[in-house]
């Protein structure tokens, strides 16, 4: 585990407690003393960290910042370059790329376990946080699906379940559920403090809500929104685009019934697909298709649950 | 009270629960049944009950939607021209150049109890829904400082805390704060329902939050906003404004902390107005200057919390 902040710190403590032998190497001391002191195996040595990794075939994950991924991907390329590897990055792409630059011949699996909270730091984590999570584990063209299954196997370890989708399809569909309400919520968060103490005192449930996530520390809100730049860019486009079309309307004819029962509808598909009756599906990865089933599967809302062996057990609405 | 959905109907039950001699009329044969059985005073003979108001000089509440408040104030020129009159419609100027249209002669004060649930109807009523509530209580140029007080009463009797403010000041303000978050919440729904089922699975609370209201029927939404419409233009376009230069900043530089930066600092700067210690302050009706000060303090973000005679009680940060 390189990186032991929130995320990366508890994939160790989820690994361990799963059975694994698991280590970590941060240049934080404060996270290393942290993990240390309460008895994993943890070290500033990034380097050396690396090295015993691939003296040993272990998954290497990278648990860093995206804007300190190129810098450790060229610590890998050097000491452990056949090494398997994955990532907890929020966007898939630039990582993605970044591999092939930096650390072309590692068997590399990129993955994004989509828990969080507003804390960060090893103190914050703990063994549970993927516990009933989405885990993006992604599958191109090239992905060695013996890679992809040990990247699967510790998000399952780590009680999540496993979305396998191309990186492309992870880092557009972020863009419109996570990195686009993250935007909206800045905007808005904006434009109401412009009504100042009047506007404190009067908002409630709509702009708590619509406002919430404005809270983030900026600088996570900025690595991720801006590490997507190329997945996020039409996406904002759809929506001036939807916001312009309701700005034209209530100017012109005073109407906003497309708007208004487009997002209402737009809520209840969403719900309808979130409720829809699950039916189990079994993929084997020795198939000749088990790369297109799985990849199939991802972009149907479906999800992997359960692995034995070389068949993965799932569940798609 | 005129009209006994989920507002007339609470406002019914706190003016009597507060002891007040109170009765309600509305043109839903459900509501005035459901409400005769909880043994409250109702009919659906609208134009007799607003005469009665009218011979005994009572405070006529209007609770019906915007649309329909027209062919109601109509019915108030008619049978309690001089009455003293307010309302608990979400926007106050279309609702004040009505009654300077319809029943000019009523002593009227606009209002804007700053609560309500998801439900609808008599039977999603209840006397302490606007316990610890913001309550707008209009002032004009020419508002009737003693209609502003009987208004200010029913309020208070009610358990909430008035807020006096000029109608357009409302509108600008419940623009911000209340109708741009359901747009923006409208179209984030809709961006993120273009994503399908997949959307569906990996949405989570940043989604979930911006997308909360989107649930709101929509006929209510476009009640409020559309009925808000000369307010909402020019914050919607500040929105617009601050979103398309996101999308420019992402595109050229790559860079998002205009954006970001400011929504985080002005979220901390409504939590420090809403945290800021307040002071009680005193405001006489009698007094000259009364009107001027009831208007500051709402402005400035302050509340009216208690009544004594003509001597209001009040708080401000």
């Amino acid at each position: 585990m390189i990186g032991l902040g929130l995320i990366g710190g508890s994939v160790l403590r989820a690994a361990s407690a799963a059975g694994r032998t698991a280590w970590g190497a941060t240049r934080s001391t404060v996270d290393t003393e942290a993990a240390v002191a309460d008895g994993y195996d943890a070290t500033t040595d990034v380097a050396g960290a690396v090295r015993r990794a691939g003296e040993r075939d272990a998954l290497v994950v990278l648990a860093v910042p995206l804007p300190a991924v190129e810098d450790v991907l060229a610590l890998v390329g050097e000491h452990a370059p056949e090494c398997l590897l994955t990532d907890v990055t929020s966007v898939k792409m630039p990582v993605l790329d970044a591999v092939r630059r930096h650390a072309p011949r590692t068997r590399y699996c990129g993955g994004h376990p989509m828990a969080g909270t507003a804390l960060s730091g090893w103190a914050a984590g703990t063994p549970a946080l993927f516990s009933g999570a989405a885990w993006v584990v992604c599958a191109e063209e090239d992905t060695d699906l013996g890679a992809w299954r040990e990247v699967a196997a510790l998000a399952l370890d780590a009680g999540a379940h496993v979305v396998p989708l191309r990186a492309a399809a992870h880092d557009e569909v972020v863009a419109r559920i996570s990195h686009l309400p993250h935007l909206l919520a800045a905007v808005l968060a904006s434009v109401g403090a412009y009504g100042g103490p009047l506007a404190a005192a009067l908002a409630a449930g709509s702009f708590a809500d619509g406002t919430r996530v404005a809270g983030t520390r900026p600088e996570l809100v900025r690595a991720m929104t801006e590490g997507n730049r190329a997945a996020l860019l039409p996406v904002l486009d759809e929506a001036l685009g939807k916001l312009g079309a309701a700005r034209g309307s209530l100017a012109s004819t005073g109407g906003l019934a497309a708007t208004i029962d487009a997002g209402h509808e737009g809520l209840q598909r969403l719900d309808k697909h979130r409720t829809a009756p699950r039916t189990g599906v079994r993929v084997d990865l020795g198939a000749p298709d088990a790369r297109d089933g799985l990849l199939a599967l991802g972009e149907r809302g479906g999800r992997i649950t359960g692995l034995d062996g070389d068949v993965l057990t799932g569940e798609v609405g």
